[in-house]
């Protein structure tokens, strides 16, 4: 039975394009004479489709997709993912299943057993857990039919207390197909090929792993789909970050081992930031970014980033300088704009911050200057910003960092604003990285901007390193409480200073306000802020 | 047995303070021989605790808490809510546990079953389902012990396929103790009340619930504990946002009906909103909240409320007027702060927006004005309230109303800023009526505010109504939407206009992208927006 593996790149709700994209992928494999074709999980409505779920009409549409893709079924067999009505009175309203589509008709419907609530995952709020064991049998083959975490009660704690395979296997199954929507987090894939080698060699069985590509606001699906023998070995593996269809017959699914993808951390994040930003423009209808660039790290990666995602005519960098501003950061600026051949322009603020000043000068007599006028030349910015955004049509572009983000060291509405925070799941070490990985042909982003040290230049002669401990040790606490769920006593262990540690717990925890109003975040990381990260505001703890 | 119902105003994470609150609560009982002090759901952490679950530390200081309270039952037994660790290998780390404690020790450890995981709720996330039957025996009374959600299994077609009670009233309980988490929407009470009555009668048993009061962040715990006949009468009800400690004795469980609480929805969201503001500050350890008055209704109500619950010390009113804003604006915003006697003051806005005008004209040349240049008026107020806040230590209080929210009628970092929402889940047709019950006794909010044509003023003669359908059309097709999570075809069919559906529809989809960064938003309905309302950002549907 020749097989066809369909990684798609899909649209939430969108179901006019999911649908002709499943289609053309059905006639696709019908000319290559394939039986069977594999899609991801709700291909039919996109991944997280979230609360629409809870509207009849959506699931309506879901339907009607299904009936549609089954009427084009014929001469071959597809396996798609798509949530289906619960008929019982009991339950949820909704299970998350895998149709499996032939002769022109829905087959049967298969519901995932396990439903991940966790991270950034809810699927216990809309989806009853199946428990039906679920083989089809087609062309003589017997298939184990699993939705993405069926697979992942793996591990020395599995956090669901059964595991549907441990039932299906006794129906002597000949391969495991496995529809998924796995986001990408920097190192997801390596957890992936674990996670299904252990299910390979538990059940000693072939894997068929078809996964999303695309992102969808800040969940990022890098596909990766892969084929894995009963060894654990992968013997196929489709394309990260693009879409892709490939084809392998079940006679071959004991093939040998192919050389693995071999990108690093920092390819893949930067990868990744580049189809999340093209994705959130493209699905939203939107061609033209507009941000503002200081001469600084952090707007400059965004720069190159957004540059390769969208094209240089579709980027508007604005330097925005104020009295504070140094030489150096207006030509590091520059220099920039030159390499990437962007669109700029130079907007001085001084103007505006003086006349906000003089009407406030009545207001605050008697009072010194503090960060309150660092704000109103942040937020300034962000005004200025904004306008252009409005005026001509553009989504300005936040360029705000992970630890930036995690410490509240940024000004709300001022350089917190923008449609899309591009870095906010990228510590700022990481920052620098990734400025080194652009800059690994010839220099793009201006040596200067990657060895001054950083400054938000509100104030003369400002540095980070003033209020903030140097990046480096600050990352590693930030990454222990943040990815690692550590304690500040587990931390303190680790051998870091009591007081720093508790003075950085204390600062992420007292800016969770900021955070809850920011952009949406690509997320890079297994724990982003954002939906993965979900923490009281008025809490007092570590605070 | 004499049975001391303990509803109290805990805090999340701030374990110091819970712990004292619940040994003070004990002493009194102890004062007034109760046999036994029931506390609410998670009181020990407060609720919802969210990902601080997810650290050891926080367990830790969880079961310490504990064990300290433990040590007080000496004469005295309570049940009381906190999480537990599951000791089993497999499943989710946690459960959500109702212990009992007795003789200076706990003396058993009871798991809530169902783990409500829709609208606001993700205990999924975190806990394990209990599955023992779990009837304690005290003073010859054998109370089966519920959490919250395990009595809800209610109606016509339950969401859980099996129902705690049914398991345990084989064991022939007498009573029935529910320790909740239940929130506030202004028609929940009466869900409350309809949902135990089933139990009441279903198993024929009286029933002790015991509910949190205040507010943590958007959600407010409304209080309004009961013990309810085994005819599902209530026999007793507590306090409505306040601390409540009442005792009953066992003998007295089937007494008769009282006069069940009178507040009405006006009542009732008036007061929810007051304890929301004041617990936000309160617990966050602010003071003095700060915000625009327009002379329109939403930010007269904010300033009424955030009066009541503060203290007219504590409120900062800042008209900040233009070139646009009527003679009558003014004036009806100094009526108003005359009327409660708070703190004002007027700053023109009108120097920096011709500033900003001026710097951005070489970049507009060619561009006829349009709503670019009426955000530039919401973001200067926006940026100058923001720097009062900032240099004085206020919070900036947002004044936008549901159906604004709804549609996108507002300006990001403008007039959507600040650090909390008070009538984000009211619809503007309800603020017209909690201004007319504000104004109950007397006129404190002008009548020119609530008669006057809702308009921004953010151009010449501008009205809400330009733009907008009017409200009461609006409110009923958005509460269809939002509340009722009708689709399009439905709202039709109950007789709406098919073109106008769509466009609110389509509104609603939109402008997600606003919503996903505004402040947090006092909870007063059945389906806010915020943490209980999860849509996609960039997605396709009805959009």
């Amino acid at each position: 039975m020749k097989v066809a593996i369909a990684q798609l790149n899909y649209h939430i709700g969108n179901f006019e394009s999911n649908i002709a994209k499943v289609i053309s992928a059905i006639n696709e494999a019908k000319e290559q004479s394939a039986d069977l074709i594999v899609f991801a999980e709700l291909s039919i409505c996109g991944y997280p489709p979230r609360d629409f779920l809870e509207f009849n009409d959506f699931i309506d549409a879901c339907e009607e997709g299904i009936e549609q893709i089954a009427g084009e079924c014929t001469g071959i067999a597809a396996v798609i993912g798509a949530p289906s009505r619960n008929t019982s009175v009991k339950g949820k309203a909704l299970f998350n299943s895998a149709y499996f589509l032939a002769d022109g008709a829905v087959q049967s419907i298969h519901h995932k057993w396990l439903l991940p609530t966790y991270d950034i995952f809810d699927e216990y709020r809309y989806f009853e857990p199946g428990s039906a064991c679920q083989i089809i049998e087609y062309k003589k083959t017997k298939i184990a039919l699993t939705v993405c975490e069926d697979l992942w009660n793996v591990g020395d704690s599995p956090i669901y207390s059964s595991a549907p395979m441990d039932a299906m296997v006794e129906k002597s199954p000949d391969l495991i197909i496995n529809i998924s929507a796995s986001p990408f987090s920097h190192n997801h894939r390596e957890d992936r090929v674990d996670a299904f080698k252990e299910n390979a060699q538990r059940y000693n069985l072939p894997i068929i792993f078809v996964n999303h590509v695309g992102a969808q606001t800040e969940l990022i699906f890098d596909g990766g789909s892969f084929v894995m023998n009963s060894s654990g070995e992968l013997i196929k593996e489709l394309n990260y970050f693009n879409e892709d269809q490939v084809y392998i017959h079940t006679d071959d699914l004991n093939a040998k081992r192919i050389v693995q993808n071999g990108a690093g951390k920092l390819e893949r994040m930067h990868d990744a930031l580049i189809l999340g930003i093209k994705d959130y423009f493209g699905k939203s209808g939107l061609t033209t970014a507009i941000l503002g660039l200081s001469g600084g790290i952090d707007s400059a990666v965004t720069l190159a980033l957004a540059t390769r995602a969208l094209g240089k005519e579709q980027v508007r960098a604005v330097l925005l300088p104020s009295r504070y501003s140094s030489g150096h950061s207006v030509d590091d600026a520059k220099s920039l704009v030159e390499h990437l051949g962007c669109y700029s322009k130079i907007i001085n603020i001084e103007d505006i911050t003086m006349s906000v000043e003089a009407t406030l000068a009545p207001h605050f007599k008697g009072k010194k200057p503090d960060i309150t006028e660092e704000n109103i030349q942040a937020r300034t910015r962000g005004l200025l910003l904004m306008a252009l955004a409005n005026k001509f049509g553009y989504v300005l572009l936040n360029t705000s960092n992970k630890s930036e983000a995690a410490v509240g060291y940024g000004t709300l509405y001022g350089d917190m604003a923008g449609g899309l925070s591009v870095l906010g799941d990228v510590y700022k070490t990481d920052v620098y990285a990734l400025a080194h990985f652009i800059n690994r042909d010839e220099e793009i982003i201006p040596l200067n901007t990657i060895t001054k040290p950083p400054s938000a230049e509100l104030r003369p002669d400002q540095k980070d390193s003033d209020s903030l401990p140097e990046y480096d040790v600050l990352d590693q606490i930030l990454e222990q409480y943040i990815e690692k769920r550590l304690g500040p006593n587990e931390i303190i262990e680790a051998g870091y200073d009591p007081e720093l540690v508790a003075r950085i717990l204390k600062l992420v925890n007292a800016n969770e306000f900021k955070r809850y109003q920011t952009a949406p975040t690509l997320r890079v990381s297994s724990k982003a802020f954002g939906m993965g990260r979900r923490m009281p505001i008025v809490g007092k703890y570590l605070s």
